[in-house]
């Protein structure tokens, strides 16, 4: 697997990946009926940082890396990661992930934050604490599940 | 006190007071250098509502409203307050917080959020847990403070 900064064709052959991950309503507060042009402004220009997980053409997974705050806040950053659906179970979010804290390092950030990981994405809040991440808040139904309906958040929070 | 939208004539003249919130380092995660432009876009135009409270020509304070997340999060919203450094301890930021709960459920909107709040802003979380707020996060040297160094913020908050 090679982790690789996105381009923008890498990005429209995630597309399905990425929108039946919103479309779900399971994981992520972005708007379930954004436009390809939308997500790409949001997840691969707006972040500083955006990339691929790739097995030779085969997009793995993504993630992207900006600042959680400004100013006085700006020693924080903040990633979103996501991993194809054939892809997961295979250490996808775990290898994004450690990239990430390596970029987040070597952009000088002293912490990661994650504002809102839905409670109910057993998975990923596990593999969070397992790599190192605590929960140190919990915001009360603050996301609508698609099945589920209104469920808690989780902030989650680990030094570099 | 009349507490009503926002003109970018009333941010000209408030713009003194919000750079100096901001240069203080002391409350707002917002880069302290910058630009009387970002500020108004920011502030202003970015979210989607903005209000001033005036008394006669006097700008008291401003706060503007906008959406925590998208989609499945889109039921709560974040706002954030000033007070001019003249108008404090006069009631202004419990005005305009009142104010802004009117506006949020007129909206729509289900709970309010503030992500940031400094810890040692500790006028401010007591004014926010009077008004009914709770702490339900507290995120480690999230905020580089202008004299105390690195200090905890907190996730608040409230059901409209």
């Amino acid at each position: 697997m090679d982790i690789v900064p996105i381009t923008p064709e890498d990005f429209r052959r995630f597309w399905p990946e990425f929108e039946a991950i919103i479309r779900a309503q399971e994981t992520y507060a972005f708007d379930p009926s954004m436009t390809y042009e939308e997500a790409y402004a949001l997840w691969c220009q707006s972040p500083q940082r955006c990339f691929v997980a790739k097995e030779g053409e085969e997009i793995l997974g993504s993630y992207y890396l900006k600042p959680n705050g400004m100013g006085p806040s700006a020693h924080v950053c903040n990633c979103g990661y996501m991993v194809s659906a054939r892809a997961r179970g295979k250490g996808v979010a775990r290898a994004l992930c450690e990239h990430s804290w390596e970029i987040g390092r070597a952009l000088g950030y002293a912490a990661m934050q994650f504002n809102a990981v839905v409670s109910t994405n057993a998975v990923a809040v596990a593999l969070w604490q397992k790599l190192g991440f605590a929960i140190v808040g919990t915001v009360p139904k603050a996301y609508k599940h698609g099945t589920r309906g209104y469920v808690d958040t989780y902030v989650m929070h680990k030094v570099l």
